[in-house]
Formats: structure tokens, sequence, C-alpha cells
């Protein structure tokens, strides 16, 4: 590509988290960046539209602005409404986050649907996480995503495929192309009293590790490799459907 | 089964939409029924949980409560916390959405999510949605739930498998087992100012159909047919996974 690729950079963690800082300085060194992102944390927002309510576009500057919505929200407005008159960009790059979405997590991220989103309106995307709550070098992560990014605007992606890219902490072994895994957790409702004596819930959970299996995400970046897995917005189960067959009437 | 089947309904339209009361008379007749739904309309809160805020549950009667989230909330305050202590539900229904759930909108959908996540959950899911924005009637949408449903609770699930169920109004033709298909819309945002002169927008899209493509959700329904498409919490791309191999490093 002649010019320099323009890049949309989207995450849940909201404009002034660490990751979007980190992608955002590992982006410019390729291209040029627009950066469409929550102006507060979305974690666990997954592919949610906000449809009952409208939405405010705040912009900080000539490349950033803030939505006071979901991620899948920023993408859309991103390319149907503040970058469309101009242009459409290249490639999307969501996070990084700042914790793993492996697993069946990978359903409930906001991340990954910002991927997801520009996926579906016809730009490539990618999302990056990393995976370790306890770190905050985004060091290595940042490394990956430039180098990821990079190779994707050259080569391209797979049709209707976005990736979704699970960095270790320290120095990765490598890469590995990957499926997506089974954690092993448990969820846990903790109860709280309010000053007025009513009861609230939080949603968390107790993790004990992954079901073993090769070839999954869980795995590669538990032996230090970078994981990513080929994703799609199809839900389909084909094995099932044949299973299923002898319900047709 | 000996006893009654005991059932968990969920949906996305909010505890007061004619759906859900729709679904609650027809799953009467099978078993024993609990709600927890959202107390407002959720459309388009996709598999996504709220982890950034504690929740409150309210309950109505003695098998109705409401939460202040999503279906994705709901049914994990239903599995893990309200219903918990007693039993666990033999399945989970969803819906009845009004308004189809199909293609791409699969993925937005908090109906499916209901199902999904009560699936991860190790509890069959359902969702049902009437493939009608004009239509009010849930007649047939019910008669296809409780026949579904009572079959689901006889032969089971294929493992991991949620089932996607959308109803064309009018008499259906009969059953399809169907793939996720691909919509061909384009969204349209909306731009408005408020009273204070400051602009905001709201999230649509223009509709001309769906890619023709055989044994699609769309098609069924188009054609008349109830589609039932098997889905799952794996968003892993296979195919893709060997065209990047040569990624691995």
């Amino acid at each position: 590509m002649a010019d320099r690729p323009k890049i949309l950079i989207t995450n849940d963690d909201g404009i002034h988290s660490e990751g979007i800082e980190a992608l955002e300085r590992a982006m410019l060194q390729i291209g040029e960046v627009y950066v469409v992102a929550p102006e507060s944390e979305m974690s666990g927002a997954s592919h949610s539209l906000t449809l009952a309510r409208p939405l405010r576009i705040r912009q900080i500057d000539e490349t950033h602005w803030t939505v006071d919505g979901t991620p899948t929200d920023c993408v859309t407005l991103a390319l149907n409404q503040i970058l469309a008159p101009f242009f459409r960009p290249d490639i999307c790059v969501s996070g990084i986050n700042h914790g793993a979405n492996m697993g069946d997590d990978a359903t409930y991220s906001g991340t990954v649907a910002g991927a997801m989103e520009s996926t579906i309106l016809g730009v490539p995307g990618i999302a990056f996480s990393l995976a370790s709550y306890r770190s905050h070098d985004f060091t290595e992560s940042s490394r990956v995503a430039l180098e990821v990014t990079r190779k994707a605007l050259v080569d391209g992606l797979p049709d209707g495929t976005l990736l979704n890219i699970n960095v270790p902490k320290g120095i990765p072994k490598g890469i590995r192309i990957t499926k997506q895994g089974f954690k092993s957790a448990r969820p846990v409702i903790s109860e709280h009293i309010d000053p007025r004596g009513k009861a609230y819930y939080w949603i968390g959970e107790i993790r004990d590790g992954f079901r073993a299996e090769g070839g999954t995400d869980f795995e590669a970046v538990d032996e230090g490799y970078v994981s990513i897995t080929p994703m799609r917005s199809d839900l389909t189960s084909y094995d099932a459907i044949a299973e299923l067959k002898s319900w047709e009437s």
C-alpha cells in the first residue's frame, strides 16, 4: 500500500486505559491512527449494541473520540458516522485488554466484539489481550500487536475471519494458531448489604484452570506462546445439524 | 421423568413483554415454571455480563424475579443464587422475542445469549423468536415452544449445543434444521439535536433481505418454516486454522 494504512483502534477497558495507549503507540509506527473507544470501562460488554437509548460522541482531538456505549457501538459509529465522510480504515484493532480473553470468555468479551463488529462491517478486525491480570507490562503485547497487524495488512485475513490474540506475560516463545478452549471455572455470586439494609450482588467466579486439550488458546498461553484464534460471527454448530435432522417435519 | 420438569424462563424484552407471558403460559402446560427476567428491555444486550456494577434482584412472587441487568446476568443469578439452594432446572427457555434473531443478528441477541449462558452452565437452553415485528400473535410460536421444549426434555440436546428457534408469522409449514445465514443490511446512524443544542445518535439499519443460500435460517422462515439453528459458544473458525498455520513461529 502506497499510503500509510489507516488504523481504527477501540477497546473495552475505556479510552483512559494503559492497554489502549500502548496499542496506539505501537500502531503509530505503521500507520495513521484513529481511536474511538468507550468513555468508561465496558468489560463483559460482549457484542452488545445500544439500541434502547441514544448515544453521545465526544471528540477529544483530531484523532480521538469517546462514545458512552460499548465497543460494538464505537466501531459501528466510527465506520458509519465519525470516519465515514472521510475514509474507510484498512483495519480495526481492539485492545490491548488487561486480562485474557480465552475459552468461553471470548463470548463475553467486548474486546473480541469490537473486532467482530468491524469484520461484519467489512473491515478486518483483530483483538489483543494481555493474558495476565497481575502484569501491567504491555511491552511484549505491543510488539506482537505491531508484528501481527503489519502481517495482516500485507497478507489480509481469511474472509469473514477475525483474530483473537492472547499474549502471555514475559517474552513469548513464538506464535501458535489455536482453537477456543474450555475454562474450568465456577461462577460465584457474592451477596452484600447496602447502607439501607438491602441486598446487592456481584457476579464473579473461581477458576481452577482449563480443560486439558491440545491446540487450544489456554494451552498455547500456558506454554508461553502467543495464541492466535481465528474466529467468525457464525454460531452454528455444524456437527449438530446432522444429529437434529430427524426433528424436521 | 417422574416429576414435572422444572423450567427456567428468561428473555431480553423484559418481564412485562407479551412474548415472555406467552412462553410462560405454554411452559405451564408441561412443567413447573420459574421466571427470572430483566426488569426492562435489554434488546441488543448480546452475551454481556454485568461486571462493573452490582446487581439488584427483586422477587415479585414465589416464581417470578426481576434483575436490573442482562439476560446473561439473569441466567447466572438464577442458576447460582436464586434457585441454587433449592434445585437445578431441567431446561432454560428464552423469549419469545418480538422480532427475528437470524443471521449475524444472533450474535447481538440477548435472547440467544440467555440460552447460551445456561448451556455454558450445564443446563440445556433454547431461544425462541417470533420472526415478525408487525405480528403480535404469539399463538403459533407458543405452540412451537411447547412442542420443541417437550421434545428437548425427552430426547436431550447434543452436548454443548443450544437451539436458536425462529418462528414465521402465520401457521408454519413444518420445521427445518438450519445454519446461520447472512443478512443484507446497511447500518444507518440517525443524528438528532437535543433541546440544549447537542447532537445525539441512534443506531439503526436498513434491511434489503438476505444472502440467497440454501439451508439458512432466513430461507426457512422466508418459506414459512420454523427455523431451528443448533449453536455453540465456540467462535473458532476451524477452516481458517489451516489457512493461518504458516503464521506460526
